[in-house]
Formats: structure tokens, C-alpha cells, sequence
């Protein structure tokens, strides 16, 4: 079963143009914040059978909230799902990866569609088939490698979004455009631009995904640039995903530079374009160093307890994987001034 | 990654043999049971850094054991687990099938290793890679397709079980036989005939699963064999999963014959082969029609609300899948007098 992605106008293209997409055998799983948020929203999810409005967010993704609506839904259909049913999320990361998981599990499997709702999941989450749950207060440690069988962008959708929305993508947009400088974002894009660089992006990643599907090669920790000392940002500054990861690009700048593999001169070329879409080291207050060694230590790219896999830059279009020691990698933090 | 399967005489060779179970890197999950029941577990479990007891059951299978277990591994090992380290399972059916559900979606897959300890494992649920737990009252219906790195079967272990352990698997082994004539089942076959029969029959087995691993073509369904009915059987007659297969192969049987897919003559043979197991007729009390009429709507593999996929026997080695209603299979169990 390949996957394909169809670029629309607006909702009302969804149920013509999709292959899976159907009125009777899709089970819509919908942030439930869209019914106020988007116009005309409500017209299209009455035209579903079987739709449920869930509340968007990491609490959607614990095993309590799972169960539950894994229940309601074999409660309500159980008599009549079979696996040529398909599973329909319509929402940000959260409803992604909890609906993604649900129909990778649901009798072992229905199809699965992802209408991304936000611009970061549909630059980043929606493509390559990662599904998650947490377990207590651990995010993502459970989970299923999934391929949506379509994800579907619709223009008119993204467009309504606020312009936080849009600076919340940024970092995995930059990301992107670092590992594959086709993508060609540039600093002053409007929400035009990103629409028409999108499909550039989305291909930028699956093509890494595809050399790497499960990660086990390693080719896709590829994906994982900035996101080392970004979750790091995350936890402990409490910023957004996308203004963590824009953080953790730029440590990778000095980190890079540190471990000699980029010079002095592409660094600055490749600060000067993250400072175009604002990100700057002065937006991160240090960090104390053994915080950030403790959740270095707990890093799922981890090797062993002492070494995380880090991806340094040497250039646009040229990212590779190294193994660094976390206390090598809390050293030039200090020397960087991002730790204290 | 492919899978393997070990023959080996007991216990102590599973560490320098397998390629997967390790001392250190292992996180075992064990029926507890095995403790008072196997000679030497005692001794060869404490060799394992990471073991865990379980209650072997249904109940295992449930949502809310299966965080419990999550969630306890997760804080005792969240910190070392890489995603080389392997789970292994070690009991029967439920176990390899919450265990193996574990290692599919913890850090979205380590790798599996099965060793089943019940004749019913070892010939059929520990092959195939299917994972499952159950929603509320409703079997399996959440699950995966995920298979072991290795199946281990050993000898000491599964000759030390008692005879209704043996018993308990000959429905399994003798459709196996059916749809696989090179198993050479016989109806006085031992313990030790078992376990030199167990590599043709697993391999009887896991010809068809390649065909279809994830049951999308059809394919897999061959192995449903005996089961329409037999499913029927279990729960409206409280039998083990064992005898009730054997049932339902009598009642594939007749509606083999029914439906003009086989002879009177061969149709005698296969009963009075299965006779030899013990199997007939006189074991199974007569069953309310509207009863199995409302189970059969709800079997797994029904492809619409009024019809199932349904496996006829032309002969020994000669199965095939068949869309039957609903309507007529119970008319078929009136006429032969399984249903009243």
C-alpha cells in the first residue's frame, strides 16, 4: 500500500477527490475546537456518518483518553467496521499521532487518512507515518510506524490559520530547508509562499523517510536536527515545538562548529538566515547544565547512556549523524553560552 | 528483518543459542505460573536482569493491565532501553499476545522473541506475528502485525506439560494437518510424535502467513479453518479453544458437503480422522440458531454485515475461502443438527 498526498482548494474537494475518504465507512476523528475555528466546518462534518469530536492536545494521547475512545467507537460500529474502513484525522500533531495510532491497532489495522489542521502538522507530522501515545508523563514512548495511505492539504484551511500558527512551523520549515535547500524558504514567505513550498518540503522529508522507514538504518535521524538540545528548550524554557526546534537549529550551528565540522564563515551564513524568520540565541534564557544533562540522557536517539546520536550541519543540503558524547555535548554548551 | 525459528532441548541453551535473549538487554515477561510448574525455571529466570511475572489470562489482555505492565517496565527501564533490546515472551496464548502487543508499540517496536510453553503456542498463536488485547468484553480487536525476530521451542519444556496441554492443542494441529497433509498428524501420536511433527507444522503455517502477512489479500484467512463455527462453539459451549476448532472442523465438514465442495466419501474419512483425536458430534450440545446467528455477525473476518468468509475442505491439502451468508450457514447447521 503506497501513500500519496492530494493538495485541495477547500473541504468541499475532499469527499469528490479522495480514493478513501467515504460518507459511510470513515471514522472522522476531529479536533473539536474546528467546529468554532473554521467556516463552513460544520456543514462538511455533517455530512459523516460516524464523526467524533475529541480535545486536542498531549492529554488526548494518554492511555486513559485512548481507551476511552477506542470503546465509544467498537461500541458505537463494532457490527459493522471491517478493515476497508478508514480512520480520518482531522487536526493538529495530537490528533495525528492518537488517531494514527488508534487505526494502526483497531483490528489490527484500518486505513488511515491524515487531514492536517495546523501549518506543523502539515509540514512535519502528517508525513511519515509516526503514530504516538505517552505513557504517564513520558511523551511518545508508545507508538506505531503507520503510513497514512493519503494525507490531503487543503489550502483554504491552512490560509484561515492565525499567523501563530504559521510562526510555529517555522522551525521545522527552516529544518527542511536546511537538510534540502530545494525547499527554498525564504525569511519574508507569507502564508501564500508556504503553501506553494509545501509539497517541497513534504518531499524533502519522505524522501529521507523512505531510505529509513523505521528507523533503524539511522538515515532518519536525519530528521532529528535541532531537535537534540531543541526538546531540551522545550521542557525547560516551556516555548512552543517550532520556536524549540528554530533554538535547537541554532545550537546546532555552534555545536557543529564546535565539533569542526562546519567553519566559521557557513556558520554565520546559516545564523543570519534562521535571525531572518526570528530566531535568536537571546530568545533562550541559559539553561542549567545538568538539567539539560539529565534529559540528554533520557534522549530516545540515545545509543548508550552516555552518548546521544547529534546531527551536525557542514552546509544547506548537507546534514550527517554522529555519535557525541552528552558530556562532550554539555561542554560546548557551556563554551557557547547556551548552558551555565 | 526475518524471523527464525530454534529447536532446542531445554532451558540452558536458550542463552548461548539465540541471537536475540540476552542477560542484560532482555526484558523477559513471564506466566508466573512457570515458577511452581517447570523444573529449573526458578534457576534460569534469575539469570535475567529485567523479568516480569505475569497472571497468564484473558485478563491480561485487558487495557488497564496492559498500562500497568507498560507502565512499571517503563519506570524501572526507561532510562537504559535502546531500541536493540528485545522483549521476551514466555507462557501461552495471552501472554505472546500482550507481550508481543508490547514490544510492537513500546518505543514503536523492540524486537520479540516468543517462547511459548503450552502445545497450543508452540504449534500455532506464537507464529504468524499477530499481536492482540482486547477492548471492554470484545477479543483481539486491538492488535498488530508484528513478527518475532525468534521463535524458540524447547523440548524439556513442552514434554514436562501435562496431557490436557496436549489435548488442548490437537484442534490446532489437526487443521494444520488438514490444510497440510505433510504434517502427517496421527491420532496415537505422543508427546515426543508431537515435537518431531512441530517444525512441519509451523512451517505448514507460516507458508500461508507469507502469502498474506497482513491478512489483506485473503489468503491468511485459509487459516481460519474451523473456526467460524469453532468460535461459536467456545463461547456458547464454555469448551477450550482447542476442542472447539476440533468442533468446528466437524462442522466445516458438513457444510463442505452442504455446499457441494465435498464428497459423501471424503467427507467420512475426514470425520473418521478426527475421530481419532477424539473429536465428534456427541461432544457438543445443540446450539440456539438465533444465538450463533447474532456471533456470526460479528466475526472478524465477515466482509458485510450479512455475509463471512467461510473455509471449505475439497480433501486433505484442498481448503478454499468462500463468501457464505450468514442465512445459509445456519440453515446448514439446522439441517445437520449442530444448531436448533
Amino acid at each position: 500500500m503506497t501513500s500519496r498526498r492530494i493538495f485541495l482548494k477547500n473541504l468541499a474537494e475532499i469527499l469528490p477527490r479522495s480514493d478513501v475518504v467515504s460518507k459511510e465507512t470513515s471514522i472522522v476523528i476531529f479536533d473539536r475546537n474546528l467546529l468554532q475555528a473554521v467556516p463552513g466546518f460544520r456543514l462538511f462534518i455533517k455530512k459523516f456518518r460516524n464523526a467524533y469530536p475529541v480535545r486536542a492536545g498531549e492529554g488526548l494521547k494518554s492511555f486513559e483518553a485512548f481507551t476511552a475512545l477506542a470503546s465509544k467507537i467498537h461500541k458505537d460500529l463494532a457490527g459493522e467496521v471491517t478493515r476497508d474502513w478508514s480512520v480520518v484525522a482531522m487536526g493538529g500533531g495530537s490528533v495525528g499521532d492518537a488517531a494514527g495510532f488508534f487505526a494502526s491497532v483497531y483490528r489490527r489495522g484500518l486505513r488511515l487518512v491524515h487531514i492536517p489542521t495546523t501549518w506543523l502538522s502539515a509540514v512535519d507530522s502528517s508525513h511519515g507515518g509516526k503514530t504516538a501515545l505517552n505513557l504517564g508523563g513520558a511523551k511518545n514512548q508508545i507508538g506505531t510506524f503507520y503510513e497514512a495511505t493519503e494525507t490531503i492539504l487543503v489550502r483554504s484551511l491552512l490560509l484561515s490559520l492565525s499567523k501563530n500558527h504559521v510562526l510555529d512551523s517555522l522551525g521545522e520549515f527552516a529544518k527542511m530547508s536546511i537538510l534540502d535547500p530545494r525547499v527554498k524558504l525564504r525569511a519574508n514567505d507569507t502564508a501564500e509562499d508556504l503553501w506553494a513550498k509545501l509539497p517541497k518540503a513534504i518531499d524533502a522529508k519522505l524522501k529521507i523517510v523512505r531510505r529509513d522507514p523505521t528507523e533503524t538504518r539511522g538515515d532518519r535521524q536525519l530528521l532529528n536536527l535541532g531537535h537534540t538540545m531543541g526538546h531540551v528548550f522545550e521542557i525547560e524554557l516551556g516555548l512552543s515545538h517550532g520556536r524549540s526546534v528554530g533554538l535547537g537549529l541554532l545550537f546546532a550551528i555552534d555545536a557543529s562548529k564546535a565539533l569542526g565540522d562546519l567553519t566559521a564563515n557557513r556558520a554565520e551564513v546559516l545564523r543570519s538566515y534562521l535571525r531572518g524568520f526570528g530566531f535568536s540565541k537571546d530568545g533562550a534564557r541559559v539553561i542549567s547544565a545538568s538539567r539539560a544533562q539529565r534529559l540528554l540522557r533520557q534522549d530516545k536517539k540515545r545509543t548508550a547512556s552516555s552518548s546521544v546520536t547529534f546531527i551536525t550541519i557542514r552546509d544547506f543540503g548537507r546534514c550527517q549523524r554522529r555519535s557525541v558524547s552528552v558530556s562532550r555535548l554539555i561542554h560546548i554548551g557551556r563554551e557557547t553560552g547556551w548552558l551555565k
